[in-house]
């Protein structure tokens, strides 16, 4: 497995910097290992596709999901100042406060598609495995 | 570290399919790498001892735990369609709505078992180390 | 990566074993992979600095963040018995109830420290590529 791990900056879009982190280092089959920091806005998907906007502030509690140039899979656990966690499907408009750290690993041997699925009307993962030594 | 990528279709029971995936490994020593997707019914068990059953949907926010032929403990984050995060020990009865996507790590040096504590009435975790090249 | 099992008893301090482990690992770039257990007591630290302790049981759903000796930043989610789920920056203060079981990555060609930051007037994380062979 490889590591790698992004640094988030104040004002920088959480997913759009996951996004373009994915895609700039051509990962085919990523994983999010553990996420933390903090968010001054939060833009979340909740299971019914609810899309909520949230104009304060946030710890990022945990970072759950599945990564690669073709599609991102992301849940994010996140809680106010008074320690209520809520959370749902990261969206673009999820703005880091101070910071986020993010450890991901990426798996050579195996390569992450998106392919639409019309039973669930989503873009399901579909999962291969790559021989060693091609 | 191996890593084995488990994906869940509508209607399977969450903890069911990880206990098979686990025994059909032979997996000694596994743990949650990172888990997304969603439930239309979940069953947790609450930190003393209460058990109840949601009958509603929910996204999968995490999924952290340890995993062996001889046991599994996994704790499950969860939020409803308006956000709300709950969570507790995965039990049985959590059925998914469309999809799941679990990555775990197996480390193959390390043998998990669990063993009956008195003192805690629980079967704990115990941790060996095996030696490379036997 | 190497991967450390760090198993908790009743009655220890989350925050200062993980502190002690890693100290005594001499760690220099590690990661939570996935934290189970549960809490007799909880000390979190919010978003906007109010730190606050439950002197209840909670179970620990979710451990994330990164590790040195240099310092770290853990963020966790615990739920109460009714599984309502809260969380925050992990503080001392945090009290093993029956168990905890924390499996660490730790990547032998990284390197963080934490340097004060006076954009953010915190320790923020510095990732250091080390060359292998030296």
């Amino acid at each position: 497995m490889r590591v790698h791990v992004l640094q988030l900056k104040p004002g920088q879009d959480l997913k759009e910097e996951l996004s373009r982190f994915v895609k700039s280092n051509r990962m085919c089959a990523g994983y999010i290992l553990t996420g933390v920091g903090n968010l001054r806005k939060a833009t979340l998907r909740f299971v019914d596709e609810d899309i909520k906007t949230f104009n304060e502030h946030f710890g990022i509690l945990s970072l759950d999901g599945t990564l690669s140039s073709d599609g991102m899979h992301i849940h994010i656990v996140i809680s106010d100042k008074e320690g209520k966690a809520i959370g749902g499907h990261l969206k673009e408009g999820c703005i880091v406060y101070h910071s986020a750290e993010i450890v991901i690993g990426e798996s050579e041997n195996l390569r992450f598609s998106r392919e639409f699925d019309k039973r669930t009307n989503f873009k399901e993962l579909r999962v291969k495995k790559i021989k060693k030594g091609l």
